[in-house]
């Protein structure tokens, strides 16, 4: 038996050292494939491209904005987007922080958005994306998340029978 | 060296059965381990502990609220939710969503939360914490997001220049 507990002592051994030396590989390589399909997203969102932006998002993905419930399917999804696009001139995000999961089957991002909307007014706020690495090797986002900096401002103009809407 | 190989497969396939099994009930004892310490922060919240409430953020979190910059210190985190306990008479939030990295070193829960305000007015949203797992076994928050579902209200009273504001 010592032969074979020497021969599989160093086999581990090596697997170990090769799987250490490739982990970080990987990690780097992961972090790069997320922050690139992020910044795509920026990018084709901005064009206004509304089949390429819905697209990054997984099947099962949600969206919750500021002041209205979560969308939780496709079709919502959609919407809410067709919406967003129809409200701004233009629209740039930047991702300041990105986590990967060790197991590298999900990833964090983080960062700031700008936008500059049909009235000419800005906004500018923070998000949270949740993306999803598929079996595919392709990052999808799974929950996205995002809120204005800028004070409150109610949807519609202030008015008799605006504080009944709360 | 056939003898060596045979071992050697025998070895990796046992190892690989044993693996799988602790690595679905680690999935499990995790899940559980994260949404206990949530529920239970939604409880020293509810108690207004500012102490223990703010003790489950990790050293290096974040909170993203709405209509404001992000808060990225443990002061910052502190006096933000002095002002919250200030804020409400009654908080509790339920999460319905959990996604842990295979990993064990990240997971993503999402819910939902219902205020009562000190001027009697509710409050009800969405959220997203991310949470990470720590060297120690314990849980800590590192991104917490959250946002109303009810329509935009302005922080003070509509009249002039509330418009100059933003």
């Amino acid at each position: 038996m010592k032969r074979e507990v020497l021969f599989l002592s160093a086999c581990i051994a090596l697997l170990s050292f090769a799987s250490l030396g490739t982990a970080a590989a990987a990690d780097s390589k992961l972090e790069k494939a997320v922050r690139d399909a992020d910044a795509e997203w920026s990018k084709v969102a901005a064009a206004k491209d509304l089949d390429k932006t819905v697209a990054f998002y997984a099947d099962d993905a949600v969206i919750f904005p500021p002041n209205q419930p979560a969308v939780t399917n496709k079709d919502g999804i959609r919407n809410l987007w067709k919406r967003f696009l129809d409200s701004f001139t233009d629209i740039s995000w930047k991702t300041t922080r990105v986590e990967v999961a060790k197991s590298g089957d999900m990833a964090i991002l983080t960062g700031t958005y700008e936008m500059t909307m049909t009235d000419g007014s800005k906004d500018n706020g923070k998000y949270c994306e949740v993306w999803q690495n598929k079996a595919d090797g392709k990052w999808k986002v799974g929950i996205d998340m995002f809120s204005s900096d800028l004070p409150a401002q109610p949807v519609s103009p202030p008015g008799p029978g605006a504080a009944e809407k709360k």
